[in-house]
């Protein structure tokens, strides 16, 4: 069986724990809390150097890092994977665009909002990082406009991998009212067939997200 | 024949070049440079609108965006992407660190010293962009220390996108003597058959990057 180390309320982490549950797969989930530095103690690190989750362990010992690879390893000759070369390449272009031009925005506003104290100097960086964050959905509005999906013609890799942190971005302060395609969207990925949701943060984390402007 | 619209001085762009030359593949070159706009330009925005270089374009006029989804797309088939789908995940897995651990220190510190006017108040970023990208390094160099390449057995598409800023991350301020298994990864690599290097910054980049600190 296949172990995840993960942090449940991490949208990158939830995206497997969503894929494998499509998928039917049976897994271990070893909870993994980065706020508390478990990601950084030396047996961790011995798992994976850059000290971030999640990380997918075979019971053979070896190791795969980074969510959205994980995703591709997972998915392959799945449905949630194209088999057509130049739509699993804009599967995975989508995948790229979620880790460069969304993640680092949308998620970090997200978890500033809950995982930091409300006087922490790093809520400095929020105006910002909500700018990068609208241009980054402004730019799946324009796509699901037209399309429904992410990952070619089908449900797959890539609107998970931008459904965990978008379905969440109110958590950062992000007003989806000026996308009614995305928002659509978010709707669709919630009907398929074994989809679960994110757990809802902790209640600390829920009152400072309550309480960020 | 495809057209790769690209800027010459960036690292993301000269991936697509490097790969593109060793396959021996034709292919045309649209210059677009970022910093005079042309990224942002109706046209442009039309190809790609995140306003970001590198895009592959084809004779039909599909499209294709970010630099690692298209170096998947170019080295399928070859010995440059693992035929092994264990390996082929852990060379995207490494293309994913280069974008999120990676790129955005490396790189970005070396935008900001080159391109940037040497009273930029970006600068103050630079200690901490140099912090985060000694950590990625440090992660390399622990890899590189068992093991002579990033993807699986061979040479290909993880080695091109993590050698495109790590061999130019001296203009950015970094200094590569603490990492020696690196430093004989990225030898290894500009003896790889039909390497062609990164064009030198211009005059004005050269002179700002040997003025900033």
């Amino acid at each position: 069986m296949i172990t995840v180390h993960g942090f449940s309320p991490s949208g990158n982490c939830h995206k497997l724990r969503l894929l494998l549950d499509q998928l039917g797969r049976e897994y271990r989930w070893n909870e993994v809390d980065p706020s508390k530095g478990e990601t950084h103690t030396p047996q961790f690190l011995a798992l994976n150097p850059n000290g971030k989750v999640p990380v997918l362990e075979l019971d053979d010992g070896r190791v795969l890092t980074e969510s959205n690879a994980i995703l591709c390893w997972l998915a392959e000759g799945s449905s949630f994977l194209p088999v057509d070369s130049w739509q699993r390449a804009q599967a995975l272009s989508w995948m790229f665009f979620e880790q460069y031009s969304h993640e680092p925005f949308v998620a970090v506003a997200r978890f500033i909002c809950g995982w930091t104290p409300l006087d922490s100097p790093r809520r400095a960086d929020l105006p910002r990082l909500r700018e990068r964050g609208h241009q980054a959905l402004a730019v799946m509005e324009r796509h699901l406009s037209t399309q429904p999906w992410f990952t070619g013609d089908n449900y797959g890799v890539a609107d998970i991998a931008l459904f965990a942190y978008t379905d969440v971005a109110g958590d950062g302060g992000f007003d989806l009212s000026a996308y009614p395609a995305l928002r659509d969207w978010l709707a669709r990925v919630r009907k398929t067939p074994g989809f679960v949701a994110m757990p809802d943060p902790d209640a600390e984390a829920t009152a400072r997200i309550a309480r960020s402007d």
